[in-house]
């Protein structure tokens, strides 16, 4: 809310979005601050709660953006979880050139938040694709809003989903990814964590709600209104798809993304696809969505729906069971801190009503399980006798190299070893198949350079492989 | 063959290499020019050329490694392919700091390819973890063999391979992934083969020949001897699974990525895994490898025998008919050239028999889909009348942004705008929970900025939703 | 317990078996009434009764089984429903000329299931198929213990549970698969779910402890007491494949089917391995193999544990919140009935200190959803004007029609309808290829017989297609 | 063709069909003879041949259904096979009480197949749902032709598939499933190839050119038209989701299912969806929709086209290459038996022009992995010194157990064996926690009734599981 994007801001404040909220049935949001490149986290988390606090009807809790890296910016990372209530940090793999990390930028960004116990985020979509195919679309006269889906077709989300996970996994961290707009991003998420990975997946309201054909509508206002980012697939299924996940289990929480700007301010856009802001609201919705969509359509029940609109995000957010309400049907009735807010279509709220939630690290619900791991999948050294054998000269040069063999010469090579090698890993003649096959039922797939070792050669059985919770594909050592 | 790689080079020159390819019953081989750093693909090609030339036994091709990229890099690309007989160029998604290129690099390899008929090849593994990963192994004391499987597990090659696919497929540039290594990489082929995307799979004969049980084995020549990249995978159920996919057409090739060290020459890696020079031999156990564990077993018959061993890779390297050899049984009798080559046993080759075989571009086989969806999946643009309402102002200054939301007054966004919104999209006061249902029902998911509209709402009937082959997965507009 | 099976009787009477249960830290166990063929499903049910209320150490409570089918049955189900505390019935696919019901029996029993407001369970073995292996491994010498696996491998699991998965769901009754003991049976139950099918899977300690490897154990005693149905399964993998998803959500709860046989039982087989009494124990071991390979294992926290060794099946069987304990570590104190039972190692239990407890039908975790589906996926037909034209005459015997066709007569068959079909669903002369073209581009698949309309063609986005939730493919409407 | 079914027959005779097919650009076609229950399978065969021979202007075969079993059929089978020129036997999962087999007469047509070489071929879809979801529908006051495709959804077509590859393969033989009309099919077929089992699929020409939407049509002629079995289904994605499998490998060859009813026929099930005769028209028009949808989309190249079109299915009836033609385009020119039949859109052909083509049986593109599979996963048995303890005596009856039971008394059963059960496998005290944990890191599940073996234990890496090319969840032992 209030987000400063793209030439302009959000048109919701803290008042008017919190205001919402409780309309909605929502009695705490939660929200993001992002400091802009090579600003301190640490300012743009003060001015965010300088921003909100006076204005806020319900409580809040901030997320804090890293949209950069130095190795300052861990630093401030440890001082936001421990000083200011911080427990989870956004990432971005889009938005080339404005807040952007590569892959290396990532793994440190990932390291630092399990370091310190908090709960990585991400926007998943690849930048670099998105900045290309707007460019090609442009210069094809494609300016519209169909321009936006087209420019970032449902894969770019997938992939930088599956990357999103194997990079956390690969360190340990657990992950939460925000704004899953698909169906291929939810499979991505899906079958991260059938392998055993830590990421919770989080579709919006308006991705259980709508679709993106509108973005071929052929009234601009009415397209625009829907770009936000990652859009609206224009596969009709997708809502039903994401709703039958989130009512399996396979995700865990419904956000918003609100970000809600004016037809005037999405005109910024009028003649360029990549200039209108992006966002759309839902704040309000969210709860009206999910109960109609989701429980009166017979997908999940009651008990469902207050996991997936509040308990499961206060769990993973570590401030169950302070927060994670119940709920009754629609929300005729919202009481927040106890007092009744809404009542009979009538809204009373205050503006500074609400507080800051400080959030603490470490949340059980994310890294208990992350401890276990930690310790049973430690990397394991194979204890084994030093090698006795001959080093062929270490940094040979490409210019002896090649003088080597431009003279046919190969005698340099340590000639001992050449002969050991054709001696017993090459034949020199044919090979008679009738070998050859038996060597293969036998698994003794021949490899050259394989000399004859003193040991026996280990019993497969005893092979204790570094297996972690999800198996070997989501092998990590952590 | 023959590649200076990791301080050293490969033992196999190309009579040693060609001559244990007809030993094995491979006529022709394809092999990689590799530039280093900044080197001009030119000289790399005549440098390869005059290496071979005078000593392969059989007929050869070559690729030509793409290995960095500046913008003369793509002239040198199309030179190849029209004055040198080179139709496919790698790149690499690994070897950070040495041939690695990043997504932004791939994309314009990518267009490169497909813009003269190349074929893209990739080395799919993701280098920035496998820094990582080495980096943290080391200093934990775990240096031998199986760091190296540690360092790069199974997930760490599927993320690379499903982006390689993405940054290729959204440029419209056909695929082939060199050395399936892996179950999860090859169910991301898979995946993407049935959604439509051009890509080839080819696993080597050591990847279904064995697994990567081998690295943890006690006797460090033994383990060191398998060490390649990607490596073999613990999980011994691989070499079965792709066996299966090779079988029913998931995967397309097989190759051997021959790249023999003796073990003093791996032995310079041994203390440090990461220094082992990364290769094994192959090209003479591929075919028996295949016909023992495919078609003995009853996995594959004949015909897809010859297919997977030799027909494939000639039409996708558009050198079929001319290359495709029949095959029976194992290599009894291997003819090349018209010369009976291999007979009971004894080989006769002469060095610099063999020919070097031109490579066209626009393979059919890869190509004629490729033409054809360019045209039928053009993007097309949404019709509409131009936007003619207000626009806020652009170029809102961040600090200006600030001060209107420290003052509270939000009177200079366009405040008309602001009534008009609120008038329609959201509610000043709660809403009552009939109205939304209903909203719901009609999927007229309310959002914020959608203004009344004089068009009719364009019937979603007829929008034309711009679906690739893949369908919206697979989405891309190239 | 105390099951009279294959000749024999399970050696846990309900003093031993509540006994284990308590000391394992399980402090209510659910049992089978299994009645025999056209036994009566109400005396089976007081016959259990009967021998349990006297002996059992802690409270229990009855599924009852369904194993044969005639219009009575659905008559007790309903008594044992409303009178006697029975929301369960099991039905066994396998069994085959035992307890075996057929599909139209199935549906059957589903229906009637769904009517009384009770969950449906089932043994999911194809039970032909096994009886056809089983007789032809004999044929061929193969008695011992692994024919049992060998006679029943994995599909053979997969098909039944499949095919109980879309019967159940074809009728609307939510279904409760027991003893999922392969990853293909579970990868069948996470399918299902994901298309929005109310369906549970249950793996059971065994299954989640060990693997089939020892089948072929060289011991005939070791072999043998692994003996279940379905039967544990070579693949090594699948333990930890089964405790992910069950760690994730896509496996709801965990059973023992605790039914023990001493070795002198077992070898009552020991010269036919179909004469191996079926079962194993695990009442005792289920929650330490939980904990243990669940949670000190990383793959599920606390929470988890709790929810699916305990609560997730008291909200299932309709006895949540009066049963669904706590749980702290294994079991050091085990509390039953607000009394410590177990103490430091010390058991203090007393027979029949446990009751009956009766379980209600329409248990809202199972049936909220369905009674939502019920209301929202009813069918609806489509209003059409009548059909007005001629209609060919019913009932041509097919000796007329041959005798019309060996005359070459088809005069008889409404000749304006021929004529008016070869007019326009039919080209009497080739297509030229660009009108296929033209059609095939609108979508008009030209179908024979699909004459003029005058109501001019439905639109296809006005067509409101009966999707459940689950989607077309779990389309049903019930 | 001309076949009689549901009170009519299909419009097109032999003379009119294969017009129809050459004018498409077939030149040869594979009908079935179809006798009904109870009728000699040669007599149908010789029936079809009769009506035939004098008619058909291109080359024909036949396969020959099996709807109905007893033990004179597989005798006639043979003969079929020997005499004949009959390699492919059709069976039905659907039409109950007309032409439906069961399980086990399955398996038994199964083993026939096998046996003389022939392939199995299955209409899928379970006739045990269909028959209670039509009576229901009915009593609903649904009769139109939306009821057709509301009885028998994608999961009822998935769930026969899906057996009848378990039942195929586990007597190790090949299937041909016809007809596959839904993504829920072909992922079936799809999955089972993957693991291996041989079999293959076959979409037809109208589940690739439209979808099932028609039976919503307001027009009843309209909707009607389109009534087949398994139907055509409602989701719009299906057409392109066909296709994509087709071109890449995973379904292997068109069909048209071509059976044509004109509408006064139809009208037959005027006020009953049941009665509408089940059958589209298709042979004319299936080379053109492959061309435009698979070909001219970019989905398949012209090669691709051939072989899904001819080739394959030439080679999987063991025709080829006497069979197999190639083609150029859509249909411009046919050329039938070495004449041109088709030349500008003049169509020239003569009664009685084609011939019956024999096929032969064990086609090496179907059997010859079967034949390697058999020899390499013959079932093995695990060699054991015979189990030499005490044994329970048998046939215990009932009464006996339950008296036992009543009394307390176990100690007729061998109590020896009783006591050496508990004194090892069951402890009578609780188990220390510590113990527990132990036993589990070891994998030593404790299972009652598994006494102390003299034998030490086996190894478990020298355990040969049976594993048959698919993987255990393929595993059979044929």
């Amino acid at each position: 809310m209030q987000l400063p994007f793209m030439g302009t801001f959000a048109i919701d404040d803290f008042y008017t979005g919190t205001r919402a909220a409780l309309a909605g049935g929502t009695t705490m949001i939660m929200d993001f601050a992002l400091p802009q490149k090579e600003e301190s986290l640490i300012e743009a988390y003060h001015k965010w709660r300088a921003w909100a606090d006076p204005k806020v009807c319900c409580d809040y809790a901030l997320h804090v953006g890293v949209t950069w890296w130095n190795n300052k910016v861990p630093q401030e990372m440890a001082q936001l979880t421990r000083e200011h209530g911080i427990n989870s940090f956004k990432m971005f793999l889009a938005y080339k050139d404005l807040w952007q990390l590569n892959d290396e930028e990532l793994l440190e960004a990932f390291k630092a938040c399990k370091e310190i116990g908090a709960l990585a985020q991400v926007h998943a979509e690849n930048g670099d694709i998105i900045k290309e195919n707007s460019k090609k679309l442009l210069a094809l006269g494609i300016t519209g809003p169909e321009g936006h889906e087209m420019s970032r077709p449902e894969e770019v989300e997938a992939e930088a989903t599956m990357r999103a996970c194997v990079l956390a996994n690969q360190v340990g961290c657990p992950l939460y990814v925000v704004h899953v707009m698909s169906k291929s991003a939810a499979d991505v998420v899906r079958a991260k964590r059938k392998q055993g990975c830590v990421v919770f997946g989080e579709p919006i309201a308006a991705s259980l709600g709508t679709d993106g054909t509108h973005y071929w509508h052929k009234c601009w206002r009415h397209a625009a209104a829907f770009v936000m980012g990652p859009p609206l697939r224009p596969d009709p299924t997708t809502p039903n798809y994401l709703m039958d996940l989130l009512a399996n289990g396979d995700l865990q929480t419904t956000g918003t993304d609100n970000c809600t700007f004016s037809a005037s301010q999405k005109a910024i856009g009028k003649d360029d696809f990549t200039k209108i802001p992006n966002g759309v609201n839902g704040v309000e919705d969210r709860m009206s969505v999910l109960w109609e969509k989701g429980v009166v359509s017979g997908k999940m029940d009651a008990c469902r729906f207050v996991a997936v609109t509040s308990t499961n995000a206060a769990k993973i957010f570590n401030i169950y069971p302070r927060k994670g309400m119940e709920v009754h049907g629609t929300a005729d009735f919202v009481i927040s801190g106890g007092k009744v807010v809404v009542e009979d279509g009538e809204l009373k709220c205050v503006a500074g009503a609400g507080k800051f939630v400080a959030t603490l690290p470490f949340s059980p619900a994310v890294y208990s399980r992350i401890e276990n791991r930690d310790r049973v999948y430690a990397p394991r050294k194979v204890i084994r006798a030093p090698y006795d054998g001959v080093v062929t000269a270490m940094n040979v040069t490409l210019a002896s190299v090649e003088s080597q063999i431009d003279s046919g010469d190969t005698s340099g090579i340590s000639s001992s070893q050449g002969n050991s090698f054709y001696g017993r890993g090459r034949r020199s003649v044919p090979p008679t198949s009738t070998s050859a096959v038996f060597n293969l039922h036998e698994s003794t797939f021949s490899v050259a350079g394989d000399q004859p070792c003193d040991q026996s050669p280990v019993k497969r059985s005893s092979i204790k492989v570094n297996n972690p919770p999800g198996g070997k594909s989501a092998g990590s050592f952590w």
